[in-house]
């Protein structure tokens, strides 16, 4: 079976079941079935159920304690520095988002910064949950090593991503997510299944080379550790290497840095946690005039650049975010799609613990 | 002459003399030639002494009144929005700046959003006043159209800069200075002298296509209002090319958004300013613990990527901001180096000023 199709709710269910069963407390499963799940119905399968084996080998590994609550080691009125102690990515990002909300609501802005936690599932969700309330909203984090950076060779910072969120009037907030890298690894994962030479500007070789030679760089990749992906702008100065492996660096100076968190290169190290760090802001749109004009003029700049003329073979220019919301609400009427991977893993779980196999619609 | 030497201090009086010969109030003229220099001596002369014409067309075609003076139309005790009344770019930049610091002193963080304003020069300058204090700082701006969004083919954004700055303990703090278009249009036309084929990325032509012929893409440049600049990342989503186009859109929307500006489309259209918006911001260390262990913990990041194992044809990795610094200390020992095109326009405005040659070491 190529894909398939389940029932959100189902599917929420079922991963909670699972989470529940490898060790996670009922509301730490409550949340990451949720962040997972709206990452399927979203089309962001990269970041769905598929990461329940990932979650797994997490806690055999040592790198997450799933009871572990979250703990304020420091505070102002304006922010929080949060130790995550091991605990669950997603629950320790909606409780940090929650006190940078709380924070934004009585002194207008909010900052957390997070460490000593884990994989917090798309970035966008955290940005969202600001939006949702009217205000700015950003989250970043750091992630285990996989990139390299502009005229070095060795793995030693993440994808780090950023999302950057912002209320419209219209009906989809902008919502940036990205990995500050060109390419994610499961991308290169389906040009090794396909056999089929990778983009010229996603990855170098154990000598800082560009390469797309997928066999090559898959097997320095999991046997060395020099060689790995190319920062937004790739390897060079002429297209930007130094923008993208910048905005990489600043991610994890701003969530390692300000929570005297592990750097990329730090993470998934030992046994004891794997200490991914994170930061998280929120800022009221009133600190700025009028949150419903500013909000339509966010809207009109939008819809400017909707309405702007489309390059040949294009149809249609998309704002960040918005594709994700129109498959989430298709997701919603036809249920939400899971991958081959996925399914296999599904079925693999039902089979460990003994439950039903999931319905399909 | 291929280029020259010239003392800081008697570079930055003979610009700020032509500023002043050319309409700027004493003050604006200090600041902008402050800035101006700056950027020559830091070996950035795309946004050096050479500006001068540029910002002599800008009085000429309305688009700059050099003696207003900004307003704060809105402000809270962690932001302002100022009107900038078209007035000087740096000098406005600074004023908003200075808010944003006395803002974060007493409470923790502070946020400006400017609107109809100038050319703030490089953007790093703002985010250093953070940085020299001891805070976190970030400023950011919208330009005149030069580039397209992904799947267009219109100019309706500006190169669209942003900054962030981190202090650290370090020699230098980590200030990342980047335009989120992939090149700037100042090595286009470098190009264009040279009769040289442009890197794949840069550009796409009138249909949205990539290109790499100079000559033809200079042409509908000047001619048309279709092909453009593209962001990091290029005209694909392959390499990430929605990636670079959110960055500048992020930009766009936080800049004209917050401050109910002008978005790029809408500057520099009309003879009544040319309305460029900015966005500045501080946040002070202590939000998230000691500010020596923070700083200290930053650059302990920093080295780790400085001495991380170099690609092969590499001795250094370099740290956002460091090129410049060092270039800097040069120039101050050396005089900072102006080009052929900065060397014939003194001379040009001492001829048309009746100023006295400026003096070359």
């Amino acid at each position: 079976m190529k894909e398939a199709k389940v029932k959100y709710d189902v599917l929420t269910a079922y991963t909670k079941k699972i989470l529940q069963k490898l060790g996670y407390p009922e509301t730490q499963a409550d949340v990451t079935a949720w962040a997972l799940v709206e990452a399927d119905a979203r089309g962001v399968n990269s970041h769905g159920v598929g990461r329940l084996e990932f979650y797994e080998s997490n806690i055999k590994n040592g790198f997450n304690t799933p009871a572990a609550e979250p703990e304020i080691v420091h505070e102002t009125p304006l922010s929080a520095v949060i130790d995550g102690h091991h605990g669950v990515g997603s629950y320790i990002a909606r409780f940090a988002m929650n006190k940078v909300l709380e924070k934004a609501k009585s002194a207008g802005a909010g900052f957390a910064a997070v460490r000593n936690s884990n994989h917090f599932g798309m970035a966008a969700l955290w940005g969202e949950m600001a939006t949702a309330q009217g205000y700015i909203g950003m989250s970043f984090c750091n992630t285990r090593i996989c990139s390299i950076v502009l005229f070095g060779k060795d793995r030693i910072l993440g994808t780090n991503p950023m999302c950057f969120a912002i209320p419209s009037s219209g009906k989809v907030p902008f919502i940036l997510d990205m990995a500050t890298t060109t390419a994610a690894h499961g991308k290169v994962e389906v040009y090794e299944r396909l056999n089929k030479a990778m983009p010229f500007g996603w990855c170098v070789d154990e000598n800082g080379y560009d390469t797309t030679d997928v066999h090559a760089f898959q097997k320095i990749y999991r046997e060395k550790k020099t060689g790995g992906h190319l920062f937004l702008g790739g390897s060079t100065e002429e297209l930007g290497g130094h923008k993208g492996y910048g905005l990489g660096l600043f991610v994890d100076l701003i969530c390692a840095g300000m929570s005297m968190g592990a750097w990329s290169r730090d993470t998934f190290v030992k046994n004891d946690g794997a200490r991914i760090a994170q930061f998280f802001g929120a800022m009221r749109l009133d600190l700025f005039g009028k949150p419903a004009e500013i909000e339509a003029h966010v809207e009109e700049i939008l819809q400017g650049v909707r309405n702007s003329a489309k390059a040949e073979g294009h149809d249609r220019i998309y704002i960040h975010g918005e594709k994700e919301v129109e498959r989430k609400a298709k997701s919603m009427v036809e249920g939400v799609t899971i991958d081959d991977g996925e399914i296999k893993m599904l079925e693999d779980y039902a089979a460990k613990f003994g439950l039903e196999k999931i319905a399909y619609i």
